[in-house]
């Protein structure tokens, strides 16, 4: 009563999943996974993933799409960055994050950084969400304490004139980057593209920097709720048309962070946020049928169940959310990310591990992708890092779930 | 089909929700409440608390029991405070947060502030979750700029000799102070006292002040379980007593807050937050059955089913809740507290008014303290909480239910 799945890997770095660009460029070696399933653990797994599939892809987008795999693919929410030696050595030599994030070389060594020292199952561009803000005519600096800084906020009609269309010339250090890390990451892991969700983009836009309370923002929803509108579908084109152009230089899956979408209250979420997210979803659907999208929003608790509303393929869960009420509240509807708590790394080894399998085991056999719940916090023990990797790396769902994999056997012997 | 029933709400000034002095001692004038409810909405309405009830107690503790009310009672977190000029000025001329929270006639001031200006329905004192800790052996300063410092964090067994039961002699500025409220805010509002959870004043011990990472408490939970254990056993017990101690001194309701419970994920929640509580709560009950409690955690959404198990009576809801899932996931089970986010008083107050009827109505018409999501913000105009408790004071459940009761009328002619 078993079914024997095959999957063959070939090298992913042929840019695949953005049409007119969607084919298999590249087939050269294949590694080759095999997951076993039983029939009742596919009664029980009714999954209703859409998005095509094709063995080919990696881990990750295979996870994301909600296939049998062999185990969860990992990476990590701010995986490059400051709790890297060789990243701190980097940043003494570039000290402006704008220099570092907005040349080729610098990113691209960046990205390879935690890629090199920890093999994740994926890799992301060292980036930023605001990085795309001066394409569209948003110009921004960013200040050692206060962090980014808007020049001219928008606060009435008037400053919308500022706004233009992207020009995705200005952002070409960002595709170029795209395609040396997909030639350099090969078949072995995804290449992962982000943005920021309109929401989340305008409250810096707004607010003119960041911010504790959100209050101009929030205020602005009732005071001048055309200019808001305006600016959200602004950005709404501009990042769908940025997620493209992301896919196609070899971005194989996208992450859209709506950071502070738990920031507003779940009804002002549904107006001000979800609309926009949706049909950036939609416009990115229609150009790139295949490309993956997760939605992470920070202190989701309340926001789980409206989050499917996006049509997004994976949803993001923050380290406040158990995995297993994730799994009960969303149901297989979509595939989840996360979400060991980043203060895990701080705890010794063996907990870790412990919690790695936890959540594993919370998030069923299908449709997992591990992460943390948050970005990697800064003086995070590499150590760490590297065992959170070397430990799912040594995972195999046929072992964990051999168990209940017993047991569906008997029900059907 | 209706039934009419009618409270006799007396003076609330004397000490009634501890025995041995659960007596109602001042029986001076009456306002009377007049409150419809049709057979139907009560069979809708299956209400399970389980408090004594009496119509002499404030409409705050009544609507904690789940009695049926006119409208719900509300107040603030954070109500007195820097928002208002008139605590500004005190501030200048008393500029150590220590003398202004320790010191009887400055307590009684600055909680009577938002009382006289705003008249809300409770009357909070003006103290901190850490002011009862160097009465169990914790000394710490409050810096301008770090805040709270502990000066000696227990990480070790050794440092757990510094610990010793509540000496509540030295806290009798608290117990001062909440007589004296009770005497000045009569029937017309109830008094709360507060006190923070263990776990979250844990964190401050531990962590030698405030932190963003909690990384080093997160981490005890591995390398000295017993450790926290012991310290999270004995911050029972003298929080217990203390909450005790507020209540015999005059406080009619008391707020758990368990700010930081939030910050580690539920499984850990689970195990080093709730049994304390709950075993606070039994300890409370035992001593003052009637005295309503209310636990309040930030960034509670992904935890609100778990904190039922604490044995509250009220469940605070911060604003990344919608109250109706907050209705829907709890049930009638308990009453709710929340939760209109702080940033709606810096919206219109037309917006504001609509706010508050929305968030009202979801929470149904039983079982409600109207309230914030979180503290009042600094700089939050005076005028909007003066209208958010004009608002709340025009409410009736009667008009706000109405289509809903001729429904039910319908229904049963």
């Amino acid at each position: 009563m078993n079914a024997m799945q095959i999957f063959s890997v070939p090298p992913g770095s042929g840019y695949s999943s953005c049409s007119p660009s969607g084919l298999f460029l590249h087939l050269g070696f294949a590694r080759v996974v095999i997951v076993r399933s039983s029939a009742s653990s596919r009664r029980k797994n009714p999954l209703r993933f859409t998005r095509a599939s094709s063995s080919s892809d990696p881990l990750l987008v295979q996870a994301a799409r909600g296939n049998l795999v062999s185990r969860p693919p990992a990476w990590m929410m701010r995986q490059a960055g400051r709790y890297m030696a060789v990243y701190r050595k980097l940043a003494e030599k570039h000290p402006s994050f704008r220099v570092r994030s907005e040349t080729v070389d610098l990113i691209v060594e960046i990205s390879l950084q935690p890629w090199r020292a920890f093999h994740p199952d994926g890799v992301i561009i060292f980036s930023d969400i605001l990085t795309p803000l001066p394409a569209f005519g948003v110009p921004f600096e960013i200040e050692e304490v206060k962090g980014p800084i808007i020049q001219n906020p928008i606060s009435s009609e008037n400053d919308l004139d500022n706004l233009h269309p992207i020009d995705l010339d200005k952002l070409q250090f960002v595709g170029e980057s795209l395609k040396i890390l997909r030639s350099e990451v090969g078949e072995h892991a995804a290449v992962l593209g982000f943005v920021g969700a309109p929401w989340t983009i305008a409250t810096y836009i707004v607010e003119g920097g960041t911010t504790r309370t959100y209050a101009t923002i929030k205020s602005m929803c009732h005071t001048a709720p055309h200019v808001l509108k305006t600016l959200l579908s602004h950005l709404t084109r501009a990042i769908s048309e940025y997620i493209i152009f992301q896919v196609k230089s070899g971005a194989q899956c996208i992450q859209i962070f709506d950071s502070w979408g738990g920031q507003i209250p779940p009804h002002a979420w549904e107006q001000w946020s979800r609309p926009y997210i949706q049909e950036m979803v939609s416009a990115v659907r229609t150009e790139c049928p295949n490309v993956p999208l997760v939605l992470y929003i920070n202190g989701n608790g309340g926001l789980l169940e409206r989050m499917i509303g996006t049509g997004v393929d994976v949803i993001g869960l923050d380290w406040t959310v158990d995995m297993a009420d994730g799994r009960r509240r969303l149901g297989n509807k979509v595939a989840l990310q996360g979400n060991v708590d980043p203060a895990y790394l701080f705890c010794p080894l063996p907990a870790l591990t412990d919690e790695i399998h936890r959540v594993v085991k919370s998030a069923g056999r299908r449709g997992h992708i591990l992460n943390l719940g948050h970005g990697v916090l800064v003086k995070t023990p590499e150590e760490a890092v590297a065992h959170f990797f070397d430990v799912v790396r040594g995972l195999r769902y046929d072992t964990l779930f051999k168990e209940s994999m017993l047991e569906n056997l008997e029900h059907v012997a």
